[in-house]
């Protein structure tokens, strides 16, 4: 049984002419050390395709949800890790695999993130099931949805969101020579065998042994073939497809040393540190929204080299251009500063363009409104006054996954004040950015 | 070389009368399913002490601190890790071996975060090395300084924050009755040998391995004679203790499967995993100050309700009773509730009685004031500027470690506005709690 990702799907139709935003990419990067990133686009003449069993039930987290649904910062772990593939031009189809009972969340998942290339299949009683029946979506099958066979297949686990298309590529290469190839890594901790009463019979010699992880790739006739043969105690009880592509097409998998980032999400713990990486991530980059006068300009100069201290990195956006898809692609977290009049209605105007652009589907935008009043007249409860809209507007931006917070800048004389001021809003606008929460969506806070 | 640490610190003798608060324990029980809880309070009839080797430089976490030293929520990790030692009754010492680069580190680590049952030792050019100094700390040591030799000995990594105490208390006793003793846990991946090309040689068959986790636990002598007789081979290259009480004292290890809490922070995901763990144990109790009148118990119960449904355990405290010990030092998080009047001289009070017991030493304290004007004829503008001292005094507070935040709920008429009014406010309320935000101190946020 084979279920379609029906094409015609409101939210889907509705984006198709719209640029998607380019995704956070390079989670961590400063830990990869020594891996080395191959440079900018790739190119690849040959076709790869993509099986993700998801049919695991998750026990091992201790929560009611199969980890794979398990949500963060408001989407499903399933949806970051095809989002990890989706992105990559060169893959071409992503076959789900999904317990029955599991389907229709899935399908919902699938229009919800507004996700292209995926194809939701039912899966088997046991892992390697699941993956066959995977296999089976695609070339050979009967049915007219059946789909165009490919030269490599990848075999990943929809539980490693943070899979890279570097060390993707190289899978599908050396899939390619050698027929099949698997991510390793060393070993963490010392293995031991035990005797049967629980007792230390041995240990290995770590340096020997690896762990092997995901994603594998394969020749698709080499896997498919290797599932044929296989025997019902392999269905069963296997758990390796490298093992499997050895004994039954004498395949011996190449195996490349993958970064740590290629972890599993098999706990609670990991879910919250999934959730750290990609909260970490998006606060990396901002953009400023700034005016041509002369406040402004400092003010965003300035908000530009704090940030930048702290490690984000920051684009100033002069006011007229920022509707443009090309600041608004760059980055998940804006900084609208205005100096003397509210500016509500520039960032209602700025909401209406994170919709169109579906800007806010994926990840959560964060919009902070920073307002800078220098006339002296204007007293502190006028200025506050003056942003009481921002309220209901808040309100109706969270419900388009639009974070809206405001900051009111109290004039300061002199330029020390000046920069304890612009060091104090800095720490506001990350800790804001960093914590993309939406109870406090819509508060105006004071500097 | 061994360094004392020195009792006559002015902070510890300023607090040695003083009641410690107790520590978040049970860190995600919620995950450890069938691992059996023993009950309340242990009693162990012989002596036990604890080695704790962090002399690593932390290359994996592509850190440039080692991570043992890396901090979160304002605290390195390796003193999250003593504590978890230092809370239980019957942990007599703790032995930190330390690298030389970083034993003034370790001392001030050890001051600042008032840690008593700490000896720091000067680490060896290995893992072996450095545990064999840290035994011979203990007993025969020439110097006045030794301690008492213990009965058994528990080593453990200083990048395992997470143990609790009943599964040291089974590693303890199976040390006391084998010999020795080690925490095991299911392997995560296949483990495959590889051969010199890189390719796949063969996979083990996983159900007959575990993987070697800490705490170890040993019969002192039998750990020290293992030492005294290796080889300088095991000395250099060796990893495993239990391996070598088994060759030299011809001890077979107890193997006890313990739960995946024990995990190593490894990379940088594993430091925001444990941040993220404490942050969310820390926000699982809060107490509610609040005064007798009707609005001000109304506010308290409704309080305590919404945000039990969230999981929290809310206390409701008479403001009479709000400094007594027995409340402080059941949570980090308070909710002062005051009615018509600001209340700040009552917050400054409470803020006194967290720093004249030590109560945030350990974590940071988040305290809330609620403040509710009845009273129609006071005007937003009034209402905050009645507030507006909460800024200086939250500056005050934050250096001490702890975060005050003020929110105004402003009056409402019916029912229905009252049961929003009071989900917008909890959910403010648990947001300010989970993330603990030292920029965000100070504000004075609306609902």
């Amino acid at each position: 049984m084979i279920i379609e990702n029906h094409k015609n799907l409101n939210m889907e139709t509705k984006r198709e002419n719209v640029v998607r935003p380019i995704d956070p990419a390079n989670f961590l990067t400063e830990e990869t050390g020594s891996e080395e990133k191959s440079p900018g686009c790739f190119s690849i003449d040959f076709t790869v395709a993509v099986v993700l069993p998801a049919g695991g039930s998750g026990e091992r987290t201790g929560l009611s949800t199969p980890k794979q649904f398990c949500t963060f910062l408001n989407r499903p772990l399933i949806s970051y890790t095809i989002q990890a593939f989706e992105r990559i031009a060169w893959i071409e189809n992503i076959v789900v695999v999904i317990a029955k009972d599991s389907i229709d969340l899935m399908v919902n998942i699938i229009q919800q993130f507004g996700h292209k290339k995926v194809k939701v299949v039912l899966g088997g009683s046991t892992r390697h099931r699941s993956i066959f029946n995977g296999l089976q979506a695609f070339g050979e099958s009967e049915e007219e949805s059946a789909l165009k066979k490919p030269k490599v297949v990848i075999i990943h686990d929809a539980v490693r969101p943070f899979v890279e298309e570097d060390f993707l590529l190289k899978i599908a290469i050396a899939a390619k020579q050698q027929g099949a190839s698997g991510a390793i890594r060393p070993l963490v901790s010392t293995v031991i065998a035990t005797t049967s009463e629980g007792y230390l019979d041995h240990s290995l010699e770590r340096a020997k042994y690896r762990a092997s992880e995901m994603p594998q790739g394969f020749l698709y006739d080499v896997i498919h073939q290797a599932y044929v043969q296989c025997s019902e105690t392999d269905f069963e009880f296997g758990t390796e497809c490298l093992h499997l592509v050895l004994q039954y097409c004498g395949t011996n998998a190449r195996l490349i040393e993958g970064p740590h980032t290629l972890w599993k999400v098999t706990y609670k713990k990991d879910l919250l540190a999934a959730e750290s990486i990609i909260k970490e991530t998006l606060a990396q980059t901002a953009c400023v929204v700034a005016g041509q006068c002369e406040e402004s300009s400092r003010l965003a100069g300035a908000l530009q080299k704090t940030l930048g201290s702290q490690d984000m990195h920051v684009d100033i956006v002069p006011t007229s251009l920022r509707r443009s898809s090309a600041f608004i692609s760059k980055t998940w977290n804006f900084v609208h500063v205005t100096v003397n009049t509210a500016g509500l209605a520039d960032v209602e105007e700025l909401v209406k363009t994170f919709e169109e652009t579906a800007h806010s589907v994926l990840y959560s935008v964060v919009l902070i409104l920073v307002h800078l009043d220098v006339s002296e007249q204007t007293s502190a409860s006028e200025r506050m006054a003056a942003l009481g809209g921002i309220r209901s507007l808040a309100a109706e931006a969270k419900r388009k996954n639009i974070l809206l917070y405001g900051i009111l800048l109290n004039p300061v004389k002199d330029a020390g004040q000046w920069e304890e001021a612009v060091e104090n809003l800095s720490q506001i606008i990350s800790a804001l950015i960093k914590e993309r929460s939406p109870a406090l969506a819509g508060q105006l806070l004071w500097v």
